[in-house]
């Protein structure tokens, strides 16, 4: 079995490389404050001093940190992932990160003499805890074969995309059309409780149809207890909804429905609840 | 157990009447065209000659035809049904139309004595057979609670809405959100395929995470295969969504998304896909 | 010169009938409540006690009124216009009523042997005191020939435009346009001023271009003052919103951004503005 | 008198360079194509090799070219701006360029001691050969009013707008209403056309009230006409659209109609009209 490298033990990282080393994976992990690495060692986990030392001993190395400049720091410098990579070892980066910095990180990684997949979840800390991560891998197609168990014990499913990018591109399309169900949902919510209707008769009559979506149960009770705990950022719904028109730009593809969801979640985050979970739109259409 | 009258025997009708037969209902049926009796009667069911003379007989009249002139004609005129309702009997009309139209029927019923629920249904031909429509009931309570063993032979839910009109309402929210997921549905297939990400992908990554519905998955395959064999006609769903906008108008609740929703739905209707199914809207987004 | 009647002297009534007088016809008027007509009896007009008693002695009666239900109610009725209208005399009405009203109201002259026009105005208090407001006739265009001497005083054009219903269409499609005009005008300040733009120097910028008109100069100046007295409520805005998405639905013609306007001024409504000039939908973009 | 150089000699350069000479200014000028520097010459205008000759002998040096590339090639490399400059000399940049070429072209001359101004323009080939452009100045302010007897001659205004970008983003703000407005006029065009009016009798009331302006008569003729020669492409309005709606993602500011009518231009590039002008955005409309 193939050695497996794990960079990044955030909420998300964390209950991903403890899946890998509880299917029983060689794992070596690191992570930016170390202290975060002992419970992976408690359940049989190496741990290695950088990045690069990762990528030294490991087959394949994957990655899930917070942003595009924490994913383009543990990838290049001296201690990065680059620098250690040796001819033919495979870098997946799990992380959401934009085409420019997935392109930059792949030339680093090929340039080295790596093979690179940009692997972009869809989920958040209860699927990957229970390894029913989405995940959309794109780029080298060989790494995406031997990284085919990992995926498989961490997500349910893990289809191949194509190149560099479309990991991206999917995630974008996938969070739009999330933005434009939870918004449409919300204004509906809002009118036909205007209009005297029972919000939970709503939510009911919606889990009766061909409708029906664990988001708008989930969503749904939120909006009716007012509570907004941030399981998915406002800001970043809103950012996905930006980079999806853009897309739409440079493809000539029109969005009408996409760009005024867009205007909502602007009006949303305009109104003070950028931290707040994408939920709190509803605070602007109720 | 109370005698049952059953007006209108469409695709629709004639199977919800049909299935009040076989769970034993001593039913009594009209149909404008009189051959459309005969399968009824064969299963055991009684005919009458008008609507006038089934409400005569039945404790409680249920209607089910296609638009607004059609549900006041057989509610109007020496043959309608308030022509022979008696007091204290009911009827139900769960044919779709406008808050005019059920207002305008129900004060024909109840000026003669009866009582009244409008009682719209989401679901179509399907689930009208397999007795899993969802109907949204608004009107006379009582009556509610008498119809309701009849009901839950037709559908699998029957929420009791409100007063006469919340029913309409109800269906106006459940058709908006429809149309409005249906439309950023589309939108995201369209910018996906064109950003080179394979349909039958995007569907599938769809169909694992908190979107999944049924709806994406049935219009998802109509999108792919660019068959839109009509289930729910395009102009309809335009229609409600106007219907919806209006609502808004009347309670001063903005729909930004709704009312882009509708101009999409606008700009299909007039490429010349009215009568094409409701995911005939893809074809001005692809 | 034939004799003219004038019913309504509000504000824009007054200013019209006033010019009709000054310029030398022989104008007999009539108000709900009396005592506006003696400014009007002091200039050299006659006075009479209900619409009919006008409607019987001259050859042309224009009406200025408030409202469709004012619009009604000055035509039906015991003392109403239509009551005392002769064979072959004209009636114009200039009040802004929907389709539907102007209709009734065309079929109740018509009826009786009178012929009619509709003629709503675009212009407030000052083009009315001025004489130049835009007048939008439909109707009989025999008794539009007739009027043309009287419209020539009252306003400083005044088309005609085809049967009875173009007069309505043409007011909400030039009403439609300002409120776009406005609303991304109103968009484009707050924009620029978020961005650091000085807004007098946005205004003077655009009074140089090709886009420079009246309303920029007018409502930019109440958005830089947060200066909103009414001059054009919003609420009527954006009820003609409303009708002109209508009877874009209607014609099966698409209006994104009309529709999309139509949502800001119901989010200024829901804001608590609509009484507010439409400038006022400045405080929901700003 | 301070000495002038011109660089780009294109359809608007050449107008603009021309009415510096005619006005007495000692200018010197360069273009790429050399032969275009002819007719300059005839009138009184000095020659130069290479935009760094014009640079070292001009106390301000004025350029307007194409495209951010040819703004950046003709500052940049050994025979660029930025290599003749001498301290204390002026830059003039009044090229269409985004934000990031106009502070790298800002830090590429302060760098090398000179002085820098981004001046793009609004308005086209007549009123810059009229003289009535209007020049939208930001950046070092004594540079802004030594350039300013220049600015005179080629401009109707030339307001100093404050720092590198803000000429950018009042180009963007007039841009954005300038395609709000002209989508808005079309929407409208097209509703009252559907509705039986005559098209050039609603350019004629709108000519006649407060929305009266320019653009609405040239681009209204143009739609009348089904001619849309390009005076602007419709795929650079989009751009304007698409970098304004931006602008507001990053400050948080709404735009709903901006990014509605942004998708109306998208919608007319992906019918084929990207090099038609502006106004062809009505051929989806109608």
């Amino acid at each position: 079995m193939s050695r497996i490298g794990f960079l990044g033990l955030g909420i998300m990282g964390k209950a991903m490389a403890l899946n890998l080393v509880k299917a029983g994976f060689d794992v070596t992990v690191w992570n930016r404050d170390s202290h975060k690495c002992d419970e992976l060692v408690e359940q049989g986990a190496r741990v290695a001093a950088t990045p690069k030392a990762v990528a030294q001993v490991c087959d394949i190395t994957f990655a899930m940190v917070a942003d595009p400049q924490a994913a383009l720091a543990i990838c290049q410098g001296e201690n990065g992932v680059a620098a250690g990579i040796a001819e033919g070892r495979g870098y997946v980066d799990m992380s959401t990160v934009d085409d420019t910095t997935s392109l930059e990180i792949a030339n680093a990684i090929t340039h080295a003499g790596g093979r690179f997949l940009e692997a972009p979840v869809s989920g958040t800390k209860k699927p990957a805890e229970d390894g029913t991560l989405v995940i959309l891998a794109a780029g080298d197609e060989s790494l995406y074969q031997q990284a085919k168990p990992a995926f498989d014990v961490m997500g349910k499913m893990a289809p191949y995309l194509g190149a560099i990018g479309q990991g991206a591109n999917m995630k974008l399309v996938v969070n739009m059309i999330m933005g434009g169900m939870l918004n449409i949902f919300s204004e509906g919510m809002a009118l036909g409780q205007k209009s005297g209707l029972d919000g939970q008769a709503i939510l009911d009559v919606l889990a009766a149809g061909a409708m029906a979506n664990p988001m708008f149960t989930i969503k749904g009770k939120m909006c009716l207890e007012d509570n907004y705990a941030t399981s998915f950022p406002l800001k970043h719904m809103q950012k996905d909804l930006r980079l999806a028109v853009a897309l739409g730009d440079k493809l000539d593809q029109p969005l009408p429905t996409a760009a005024a969801t867009n205007e909502a979640f602007k009006q949303a985050k305009k109104a003070g609840y950028a931290d707040e979970d994408i939920a709190a739109v509803h605070k602007i259409n109720r």
